[in-house]
C-alpha cells in the first residue's frame, strides 16, 4: 500500500506533527510507504511530489507551518482536474490519499470519494476551529496562546498610560479565538463576528472601566461589525493591499472609540504570528493522535471517513460532515463571557 | 446570599481564576457577598477569613497558586469538626459554600452536604487529571506544557552528547502528564504507574535509537515503577527527606540504563515548577467556565454538585462522583503511544 | 530624608523593577522614606502623588509598565511650572527626586537641578536603546525577545505558503530593535532609519532568497525609509488615526514587493506588544542595578547624574550627557549583518 | 582556504549559531571551503569529519545543542595525539581551525597554535560565563532565563503552601547564574561559590520572610558550600550516580532549613534544562557576533586568537587569556545582591 498525503488551506501549527505520526505508524505498524504531494491539491493534480518517509518527519513533531506546502487549488475549477488526479495516483503508484485541511479541502476529498471512487481519508484543519463536526482542531489553542499572550502584554502598557487597547485577532465567520484568548486574557469586551456589536455599547464598557481606574482591553475578531449604520462603506475599503483583514475593523473601532470616549486608543492586529511557529503541547497531542487515527482509517479502508474529537476521544465521521456547517459561537455561550464586559 | 470559598490540597494553577469568575459573576450578576476561608478546610473549622470581593480578585486570572491558602486538613479527623465548622459558618453568615480541591476536599464537600446538610458547590482540581468525572481538569494543561517546554529543551542537549536523558514529571497513581508531554515532546519511550514497566524492554528502545542515531528522552511519571524485582526495595527509601517523589524512580532508572546499556544517561526531576505559575490560555478558560458554572449551581441550588468538562460543555454531575474512581490511562490509550517507542 | 520618585515618557518593562530596587535599598540601607508621583512630571507640578513603599513595592520585579503611570508633561512649557514644582516638594518634604525617563524627561531633570537647584538624580529609559551614555537601556532586550519569538512563528507560515513576510518593528530614529531582532530571528534583510533603503534592492534579496527555496522574511524599523523619489507623499498620510506608525512604511513595503516581484507578501506591524509585559531576566537584572545604583548616587548627594552601563559596570555620567546625542546603528554593525542579506 | 570547524566540552545554546555565522561569512565574503569535525578534539584526532557547508546550518540559528557533537577528548592526553591531528588536518585539506569551547577546549587550541604552529581561532563557550577575557558568553544568557522562570513558577507555589523553595542552578565555581537568576527572580537569598554560606543566616533569612508573611525562595548556585563543619562529608557523597551534583547541595539545604526553623521546604534541581534547547535573542545575537568575528579573525590570520565581547563590541584576545584566569562574582557585586536578603 502507498500512501499519498498533501496538506490545503491557510498553514496551521500541527500540519507536521499529523504528517509524522501518519507516517511513524502507516511505515512501523502497517509496512505502508508514502508519496507526499506538494502544495494541497495542486500536488496530485500536476504530479508533483515530495519524498514522505520516517527520515523526512524527523524533527517535524514541534515544527510549525507544513514541510509539502499548500494552496487553494481546487480540482473541481481546472480542466480535466479529477482525471490528471486519476493520472498522478496511477502513474506514482498512490492507493490512497490522506487529506490534511479545512472546508475546501475536504470538501473536494469527499468528492473524489463519494463520486470518484478515489479512496481518500480526511483530517480536519482550521485554526479558526469552525468546523462543526470536532469539538476542537489543531492550531486553534496555539493561535489562542499567542493571542492570550499578547494581551497579558497590553495589560500593563494600557495601565500605564490609561489607555484603551484594541486587540483584532483571527476569525473571519467565527470568534472562537476572540472568545477564548479574551476569556484567557481578561479582556474587558469581546466582539465575534456572529454578533454585531453596538459601539456606543463598547464605549460605555470602555469608560466603565476607566472609572474603576482601569484600562481597557477590546478584543475584536476580524470578522466582527458593528450594527447596521455605524460603520461607513468607505471604511472597509480603506486597506492598501485589497485585504480587509489588515485595513479592518480593529483599526476602525480604536479611531471610533477615541472619538466618541475622549480616550486614547491604540490598536493592535496580531495577524499571521497567530498562525506561525511552533504547536502547543496540546496541539502537538491532538494533531499526532488525529495522524494515528487517521491511518488506522486508511487501514480499515474507511473511505470518505474523517478524524474528529469529541471529548476525550478520537472519532471516524463522514467527510461530507465536515462541510456540512460552521462552527459558531453559541449565543449562550457568548452570554456566558458577557459577566466580564464593562 | 453570603458565599464562602475555600481551597483545598496541591497548588494549581488555576485555582484563582477559579475564585475570579465565582465572585465577578456573584457579586455582578446575583449581588452576593462573598467570604474567603484561608487554607482549605482549616479555614471554615478555625474561623480564619479573608476578604474576598471585586478588588481582592482584581488581576487574579493570570497568577498561579491561590490567595486563600491550602492545606490538606480534613474536619473529619479533627474534634468536633463538624460542628465547629456550623458553627463559624453562622459567626460569618456564609450560607453556602464553593469548595475548590481535588478528591479529599471535595470528599469533605459531599459529606458535608449529604450528611450534614452544609450548602457546598464543589470545583474539581487536580493538576494529575485524574478525576473520572470530568474530561479535564485546569492546571493538567500547565503541567503538560511545562513539561513539554523542558523535554523540548532537552533534546538538543541529548543528541550534542549522545546521551539519554531521563525526565520525570509529575503523576503518582495516573501517567496523564508523562502520557501527554511525552507525545507532545516526542519522547522515545513513556512510562507510566498503571502498567509496570521492564528495564530490559527501556535499555531495549534506547539502544535501538541511539542505532538509528537519535538520542532518547524517556519520560517517565514518578509514580511509574519497573516490573517485580527489577528495584531492590533499599532504592525506594533513599531520599534524604522521607519522600518517595525525590529519590525515586527518575534517577534509578537513568543509573540502570546507564549501567545496562552503557550508554550515559541524566536524569531530571521537573518538580513543583510543573504546578506553579501562570496558568496557560487553556486553563484559565476552563477555570473561568468552572468558576461562572459553580455559582450559577450556587444561584440554582444544586447543592452536592460539582462542575465539570464534557466535551466543550460544563456541565453538574454529583460531588461524590468526583472521589469515586480515579480516573487512569486507559491500556489502549497507552498503546496507541506506543509507536513512538524505541 | 524623603525622596520623590517619578516615571516619564512611553511606557517599558523594567520601570517597577527599578522603582522596587529603590525603595527597597533606600529603606533597608538608607531608612529613607518615598513619595511616589504620579504620571511623569505632572505629579510633582500638580501634587499628585502615590503611596511608596516596601508593601507598594511587592511584586513589582516581573510586572511591565509603571504603577506610577506616566505622561509626555514639561514643566518648562507650563505656566509657572518650576515654582509649582518647589512648592510641591515642599509641601511633601521631598528632598530630593529619582527621575526615570528618556531624553525630555531627564532633560527637565538636568535642567531643574543646573538651573534651579533641585536635587535630582537620573534612571535612563528608553526601548529604543538609542541613548548614548549607557551600553543599554531595560525593556529593549525585551523588545528585541518579543520581535524574535514572532520572527520565529513568521517563518514556518512563510515557507509554507513560499510568501514574503515583513514585519515592522519599533525604532523611529534608530535601528537596534531591528538590527538585534532581524540578526538573532535570521530575517532576510533588515531596513533601519540611519540608511534609506532601495526598494529594488530589497526585491532584489527577496527573490534570491527564493531561488534558494526559502521565505523571505523582511525585518523593518518604523522609522526606516525608501530612497528618496521611491515613497510618494500620499503614502505618508493614509493612516486613519493620523499616525504615520500603523500606516508606516511596513504596509508600503509589503504591498511594494509584491507589486515587483510578483510574490505574494504579508505585514505584521508587532506594536504594542513590545513594550508591553513582563521584563526578559537580562531588563530585570539591569532595572535592578539601576535602581541600586540609583539609591546611592542619592545618598552621594550626586546631583545631575544619572546611572549607565558600560560592559558589566552600573557608573555615572552627567544627566546632560543623556540628552546630548542620539545613539543610532554605527554603518560598520549595519555592515556585518549585511553578509546574511539576500 | 579551507577551514575546520569544531566545538569541545558541555553542549551551549548558541554553539550552532556560532558555526552558521562562521559559514555564512566565510563562504560568501571570502570563498572559504568548510569541514566539521566532530564531536570536539576527537574529531580532528580520528579524522571523523561531518559536512559543513550552507545547506548544512540553514535552520541552525534558532537550534541548541550543537550539530558536530561534543567531548572532552583532549589531545595532549593521547598517544601521539599532535602528529595524528596534524595528519588529518593534513589529510582532509584543512588550513585553519575555528574551535569553539571553554577553558580545555581553547587551552588545546592556544598550546597547537604557539608550541606546533597549527593556526587556530577561537570562540568562547561557557554557559556558566566564568571566562575572564569576555563580557559575556553565550548561552548564559538563556541559562538564567530558564532559571528566572523556573522561579517565577515556584513563587506562586511557595506562598500556595506558605513553603520554602531551593532551587539549584548551575554554576560549579562562579555564582554568575544564581546570581542573576536569583535578582531577576526575586529570590529571598542567593548563595554562590565565591562565598561559603552560614546556614543559620540563611534560616534566618528565610525566617524573616515568613514574618512579613512572604514565601521564600532561596537560589543555590550547584558549587555553593557551607561554613565549615556545617556539612558533614558523607552529605557530599550519597549521589547513587557518583555526581556531586545531582545529589548536591539544593536537596542538603532544603532539608537543613526544614528541619532548623520546623517551615516545610522543597527542592527543585533545575539541571540539563538549563542548558539545552534554543538561545535567547540575546545569545543568538552574541552567538552570532561572534561567528562573523571569528571568521574574519581567520581572514586577517589573526592566529591564536579568541574572539571576545567588550561592552557593546567584539574585539580580539589572545587565546591563552581564555584560560589564565576564572571570572568569578566580584564580593561587592554580591553585597549589591544582598540588599535583597531576608
Amino acid at each position: 500500500m502507498r500512501v499519498g498525503v498533501l496538506t490545503g488551506g491557510g498553514d496551521c501549527p500541527g500540519l507536521n506533527a499529523v504528517m509524522r505520526a501518519v507516517v511513524r505508524k502507516g511505515v512501523q505498524a502497517y509496512g505502508y510507504d508514502f508519496t507526499g504531494f506538494r502544495d494541497g491539491w495542486r500536488g496530485p493534480l500536476e504530479g508533483e511530489t515530495v519524498r514522505l518517509d520516517i527520515p523526512a518527519v524527523r524533527g517535524m513533531l514541534p515544527r510549525g507551518g507544513t514541510i509539502l506546502g499548500s494552496s487553494r487549488t481546487n480540482p473541481f475549477k481546472e480542466e480535466d482536474g479529477v482525471r490528471r488526479i486519476k493520472e498522478n495516483l496511477a502513474k506514482y503508484e498512490v492507493d490512497a490519499l490522506v487529506a490534511i485541511g479545512g472546508e475546501d479541502t475536504l470538501g473536494v476529498a469527499a468528492r473524489l470519494t463519494d463520486e470518484y471512487g478515489i479512496r481518500c481519508v480526511g483530517v480536519p484543519k482550521t485554526i479558526d476551529n469552525d468546523l462543526s463536526a470536532t469539538d476542537y482542531t489543531f492550531g486553534f489553542n496555539t493561535a489562542v496562546t499567542v493571542a492570550t499572550e499578547a494581551i497579558d502584554r497590553l495589560h500593563t502598557t494600557a495601565e500605564s498610560h490609561m489607555r484603551v487597547l484594541v486587540v483584532e485577532v483571527m476569525g473571519r465567520h467565527a470568534g472562537w479565538i476572540a472568545l477564548h484568548s479574551g476569556l484567557a486574557g481578561g479582556a474587558n469586551c469581546i466582539l465575534i463576528p456572529e454578533q454585531r456589536f453596538d459601539v456606543e455599547e463598547v464605549c460605555g464598557w470602555v469608560t466603565s472601566r476607566f472609572r474603576a481606574s482601569y484600562a481597557p482591553i477590546v478584543v475584536v475578531a476580524e470578522g466582527a461589525m458593528p450594527k447596521d449604520g455605524q460603520m461607513v462603506l468607505k471604511d472597509e475599503t480603506t486597506d492598501s493591499f485589497g485585504h480587509v483583514r489588515l485595513s479592518g475593523v480593529g483599526e476602525w473601532l480604536g479611531k471610533e472609540i477615541e472619538s466618541r470616549t475622549g480616550k486614547e486608543a491604540r490598536t493592535t492586529v496580531l495577524g499571521h504570528v497567530q498562525r506561525g511557529g511552533t504547536p502547543t503541547a496540546f496541539d502537538r497531542w491532538l494533531a499526532t493522535r488525529f495522524g494515528l487515527h487517521a491511518i488506522d482509517a486508511v487501514r480499515d479502508e474507511a473511505w470518505g471517513s474523517m478524524v474528529a474529537l469529541r471529548g476525550t476521544d478520537v472519532v471516524r465521521v463522514p467527510l461530507a460532515k465536515a462541510t456540512e456547517k460552521l462552527k459558531t459561537v453559541d449565543p449562550a455561550l457568548y452570554e456566558e463571557a458577557g459577566v466580564f464586559f464593562g
